[in-house]
C-alpha cells in the first residue's frame, strides 16, 4: 500500500499575484503565514520558498530575524516542512546579465554570498534540498559570453557553495533546475541532461542532484519523464516541480494536470513505481483570472489530479488486458540483458535474423488506447 | 594562420535522391565512387557512410570485398579520407521498435551484431570516428519501455562495441549523437547533455564523446552554439554534423547556413577559436526541387559558406570596434575566478553592493549589431 | 438524443504502410477493397479517397474502370458511403516545386488537369466534399516564388475547378486543407485562417469551406478549437480532419485522443454542440510499430475515443457543478451584445467602472478542473 | 531610386525599461517628450503610441490636456509625425479575462469606451492608423469562452468603433494585430490569415487591415513574408511590427534583424518591391542588459538594418547571376496565367506530360546560396 505522497507548494506559488509583462497584478499579496496555515488546511506536506519570498530584499536584520521566527512558529504549529529553500538570483536588476555567471566579477560574488545567505536560512528552517534554478545565466548575444567560461564559473559558484554548506554541517542536497530559455534568450544547462552532465564535473558530485520541471522540459517539446527517467536512472531526482505547459510557448506554470494528461500520467506512474521518496512540488500558480478563492481551488486542483492519476497508474497496472498487452509489447523484455556474455561471432550471425525479426508487431496501439481508457476512467 | 577546415560529406548526402514521406524520388541515385571522385574535385577532404550506404543490404560476402575494395582504391586516387563510419539500424523494418533499446532482445543482438560489422568496416577504412544516432531508440507510446531500461540496455550495448573495436585494435573513438523525435515520437539521450551525461555512466568514457547536429538540437529550439560549448567543454566534440534547419520543425538538413546564419556564424567562430581538429562534416542534401548538377551545388554551397563565416569571425576578432564593445561588455571578466581563496564572509558582504553593481550597462546591442554589420559585410 | 457520428477513414490512413523519411515499410499493402470490407465491419460510415489510393499513378483506362468499378460494388455490397474524395497532387516527382503553384506552367495545367480527373471520380462515387491539400504549395527558398503570385495562381486554380465541377452536375463541395509546413519548408495557406480568408477572394465563395486538421494547425502550436470554431462561425467547416500530434515536431498523424486529450474533449464538445453534420474523417495512421492486426485496433481505438469523449462531453455539460461553474465564469453572458445601441458617450463613462470592474474572479481554475474531473472518469 | 522608408518607434519601445516576468526594471523611465527629441536626432520619421504611454492610467481631464499639448508641441518642434495609435486594453486588471471578449459585459463596454476615447487621442494626433493588438482577448481554459461567441463580440466591437471613428470624422484606418498566445492560453485571431478573415465579416472592411508583427507570426513557426504577402495581396498591410524573435518562445521583441537574417532579408526585399508605403514601425525593445545608452544604440540598430537588408536586396535583384538563376528557377513564370481559356479536355491530356516534367531541376540551391552570398556582403 504507498504511502501518501508528500505534496509541497512555494511560498511564492499560492503567492502569485497574476503580474505578468503586459499586465498589472490581479490580486492582492498574501501574507506568508496565511499562506503556511491555508495549506496546511488544504492537506499540504510542506512549503518551499526562495529567501525573498519570506524576507522582502532590503529588510534590515531585526525584521529579519522576527520574520524567519515567525516562519518558524507558523510550521511548528501547523505541522508543516519545508522541502526545499532556495534564493532568488533573477529578479534585483544586478542580475540582468546573469548571477553566477554575469560577466561582471563584483555580481558573481555578490551572488555566491546571497545564496550562501539563503543556504544558511534553508538549513536553519531545516530544508531536505536547496534548489539552484539560474534564470539569469545565459545570454541574448552569443558573442557576449564564451559558453566555456560559463560553465567553468557555474561549476565554480557551486562547489564553493556546496563545501559551504557542508562546512556548516547542514543536510542539505543541491539540486540544479534547468530551463532552456526566458527570460534570458537562450539558459545555460538548459536541460536535465545538461545539468545531469554538468553534475558529473562537480568537486562533490554526490551532493548535487538535479530538479526537473515539467514546464522546462516541455517548453522544448522534450518528453518530460524520459529526463525524469534518466535522472531516476542515474540517482540524481533530488526534487521535482510539478505544472502544467504546452510545447512552444511562454513559461506557463498551469495547474498540474491541466495540459497533456497523459505525458502527466507517465510521469506520476514513473515517480510512483520507482519509489521516489521526495516531495511532489507544485510551483505553478493560479490562472490570472482568479480571486483570492480561485488561488486556492487551484492548490486543490494540483494535489486532487496528482492522487487521481497516481490511482489510474495503479489501476493500469493491476489490469488484466494491460498485462496481456504488455506481454505482446515485449515491455519486461527490455530489462533482460541482451548479451549475456556470447561472443562478438554469435552475435554477428544474428544479423541473418533481421528479416525474420521484422515479422511481429508490438501492440503499441493496444497498450497506448487501454491507458487512455483508464485514464478516461473507462477501466 | 588557420589551416583550411578538414570539409567531409556523407555517401548519403550527396546521394540523397529526394524521397519524402509524401513524395517519391526526384533524382536518380549515384554510384558511391562517382560521389567520391565529384567531392575530390571539389575540394572535400573526405567522406563518411553508413555501412549500408556502400554495401546494400542483403549483399553477398564476395560482392561486398568487391564494393569495399573498389572504395578503398577509390580513396587512394583521390587522397580523400574517411572521417567516421557509422551503422544503419534505422532502415530495416526490424528496427522498428529500436534497435539497442527494441523490446525483443533478438532484435537488440542483432543490432550489436550488425554495429560490430560495421565497426570492422570503419576499421578497414581507417576512419576518425564511429558514430551512433539512436534514431529508432524511443517510442510513441510511454508505457512500451521504461526509460530506465532502455538507457541501461543502451548503455550495454555502447560498452560492448567499444571493447569489441579495443579487442579488434582499432583507432576510432565513439561518438554518440543526440535528436530529440523523428523518427519516433520521443527518442531516448534527445539532447547533447543527455548523451554527454551517458557517457560518463559509460565503462570507457574516455573512449565516447557526441556528435551534435545542427538540425537536431535547433529542432527543439536550444543553442547549438551552446551545447557544442558544453561538449567541447568537457573535452567531448569527437564529430561534429553541420546542416540547416528551423527551430520546432520536421527533420529538414539543409545546406550549411541556409538557415539562422547568426547562430551559424556563432557556431563557426567557436570552432575555429576552440583549436576543434575534427572533420566539419555535412550531413544534409540538396532540396528536393533540385537535380544533379544542384547537388554539387549544394556541396560547394555547404563548403564556402562555412569558409565565409570563418573569415567573418576572424575579422570580427580583429576589428578594434568589436574589441572595445567586448570591453563594454566585460568579456574576458568570466574567463576570471569569482571567488579566488576569499571567505564566505567577504562574499555574503559583497552583497551589500548589489544595488551599486546594477547601474551599468553591458553593451549587448553595441556587441550584437557589430556582429550583424560583419556578417552583412560591412565592416 | 444526438446521432450516432459518422466516422470515416481514408483509404491511406488503414492502408498506410509503416514507411517513413529513415526507414522501409513495416506492413503489407492492403487491397482497398479488403480496407473497405473491413471498415465496414468496424462500424464506420464510410471512406475517403485520393485518386491514387485506388489508381495507381500509370493505370490503363481498361484497369482503371475494372478497379473503379470493384469498389463500387465493395460500396453497394458494405453500404458504405464517400465522405470525401481528393487527388493526390504531392508525390508525383513533377510536383517537387508545387502543383498548382509551380514555377512551371507545365506542371500547373497538369495538376488541374489531374485534379479534374479526381472531380469526375469523386463525382462519380457521389463524394460529399472534394478536399484540397496543397502539399506542395510552398518553397524552402524566398526569393524562388513571390507569394502574391502563388496566391493568385492558386486562386485560379480553385476558380478553374470550381466552374469545372459545377459544369459536370456534381454537387460536392470544395475543401481547402490548410498546413504549415513539410513537405515544404513553408507552405502558402498555412493555418485555417490564411485558408479563410483565401476562400473569400474565390469566384464562388460559397462552394468551398475548409477541411481543418488536428496535426496541421497543432503543429503551429494553435489552439485547433478555436480554428474550428472560427471555420464554424463563419459556416466553412466542410469537413474535418482528426488524429493525434505534439506541437512543433513532425507531421505525425497518430490515432485521435493520443496526444492532449484536453483539447480533443474540447473539439469534441464543440463539434457536438454545433451540430456539425459532416463526417469525422480519421486521417492518422497506426505506429510503425504495428502488424496487420495493431491496425485495425487503430482503427477502433479512433472512433472509441470519439465516441467516448462525446459522451463526456455530454456529461459536463449536464453536471450542476459546471454549470454553476459556468455561471460564475460568466459563459453565456459572452453571447450577448456588448452596445445594445447605447451611445459613444455613455460607453466613454464606462471606463470609470474599470477599477471595480477589476475586483471579481472568474473561477476559471474550478471550471478547468471539472473538466479534468469529467475527463477522468470522476464525475 | 526609393525614396527613404519612413522609420516609426512606440514610445514603449525606447522606454521600455527592462522589466520581465521574473525582474524588475533594469533602467528609469523616459519622459515621452525626450523620446520624441531623442528619437528626431536618430532619423525617424516619426512615433506611435497607446493612449497609457503618454497619458498614465488614472490622470485627470486637465493634466490629460497639459500632456498632450505637450507633445503636439513636441511633434511640431521636431517634426516628426504619429505613424499610429493604439489603446493599451491589457494593462489594467480588469481586463484579465478580455476586453472585447471579455466574459463581462461590463468590463466589454468599458473596453471599448477607451477604446474611443483612445481613437479620439489617435485622431487628434494625426495618425495615419489605429492599431487593437487584442492580448487579452483569448483564454487558458476551453470551456469558458465558446470562440464564436468570443468573434461575435469582437466583431461587434470593431464595427461600433469603426462607425464611431467615421462619425467623428477621422481618417485612420484600422489596423488588427494578430498574436497567437502570450499572455493568454490562447489568443483569438492568432495569425494573420485569421485577421484577415475577420475583416472580410466586418461591415466596413474596407477601413480595415492588418498590423503583422515579425516576433507574433514567428512565435508559431509561421513564415513571416508570406503571412506579409498574403496581406499585400489582398491589399490589407496598412501597418506593419518590425522586430526580431526566435520560433516557439517567449515574445522576445528583439531589435530588428537580430534573429533569422535570411527571413528578414525577404521581408524587406518584399516590402520593397510592393512599394508598401506606411511606416516600417519598430514594435522591439533593447535587451534587459542595456542601460540609457544602450537603449539609443538598439533604435539605430533597428534603423541600420531595415537600410542594410534594403540595399541588400536592390544589389540581389540588379546581379546577372541571380537573373540567371531567377530564369532558371522559372520565378517569372509564376506569374503566368495557369490556364488561359483552354478547356478541360486539353488540361486533363496534360496529365500524361507528367513524367517528362518531372526532369527539369529548378536550382534553388544556386538561388539561396547567392541570397546568402549577397546578404554576407560576398556580392
Amino acid at each position: 500500500m504507498p504511502s501518501e505522497p508528500r505534496f509541497t507548494f512555494g511560498l511564492w506559488t499560492v503567492g502569485n499575484p497574476g503580474r505578468d509583462p503586459f499586465g498589472e497584478p490581479t490580486r492582492a499579496p498574501l501574507d506568508p503565514l496565511d499562506s503556511v496555515r491555508r495549506l496546511a488546511e488544504l492537506g499540504a506536506w510542506g512549503i518551499s520558498l526562495h529567501d525573498n519570498d519570506l524576507v522582502p530584499w532590503g529588510t534590515g536584520a531585526a525584521e529579519e530575524e522576527r520574520i524567519v521566527s515567525g516562519l518558524e512558529a507558523a510550521l511548528q504549529e501547523t505541522g508543516l516542512g519545508v522541502g526545499m529553500a532556495t534564493t532568488n538570483l533573477f529578479g534585483h536588476p544586478a542580475f540582468k546579465d546573469g548571477a553566477f555567471t554575469s560577466n561582471d566579477r563584483g555580481v558573481r560574488r555578490a551572488a555566491i554570498g546571497k545564496a550562501m545567505r539563503a543556504i544558511d536560512l534553508g538549513g536553519r528552517l531545516g530544508a531536505e534540498a536547496f534548489v539552484f534554478w539560474g534564470g539569469r545565466e545565459g545570454t541574448e548575444v552569443g558573442t557576449a559570453k564564451d559558453p566555456r567560461d560559463a560553465l567553468e564559473r557555474y561549476r565554480e559558484a557551486i562547489d564553493v557553495l556546496a563545501d559551504y554548506s557542508v562546512s556548516q554541517g547542514f543536510g542539505m542536497r543541491f539540486a540544479i533546475e534547468p530551463k532552456p530559455n526566458e527570460p534570458r534568450g537562450d539558459i545555460f544547462l538548459p536541460t536535465v541532461g545538461h545539468a545531469l552532465h554538468f553534475i558529473t564535473t562537480l568537486a562533490r558530485p554526490d551532493m548535487v542532484g538535479v530538479n526537473p520541471e515539467v514546464a522546462h522540459e516541455t517548453m522544448a517539446g522534450l518528453s518530460f519523464h524520459h529526463g525524469v527517467g534518466q535522472a531516476l536512472w542515474a540517482g540524481k531526482l533530488f526534487h521535482i516541480d510539478l505544472n502544467g505547459q504546452r510545447i512552444g510557448r511562454y513559461d506557463q506554470d498551469f495547474r498540474f494536470g491541466a495540459e497533456d494528461l497523459k505525458e502527466a500520467f507517465h510521469l506520476v506512474r514513473l515517480l510512483e513505481r520507482a519509489g521516489y521518496e521526495g516531495p511532489r512540488h507544485f510551483d505553478a500558480h493560479a490562472y490570472r483570472t482568479e480571486d483570492a478563492e480561485g488561488v486556492w481551488e487551484f492548490a486543490r486542483g494540483c494535489m486532487a489530479t496528482y492522487r487521481a492519476l497516481a490511482e489510474a497508474a495503479r489501476r493500469f497496472d493491476a489490469d488484466p488486458d494491460v498485462r496481456e498487452a504488455m506481454e505482446a509489447a515485449s515491455v519486461a523484455e527490455l530489462g533482460e540483458s541482451t548479451v549475456g556474455g556470447d561472443d562478438p561471432e554469435t552475435l554477428k550471425g544474428e544479423v541473418e535474423r533481421l528479416d525474420a525479426l521484422a515479422a511481429r508487431g508490438y501492440g503499441n496501439e493496444r497498450l497506448d488506447r487501454l491507458a487512455v481508457e483508464v485514464l478516461l476512467g473507462a477501466r
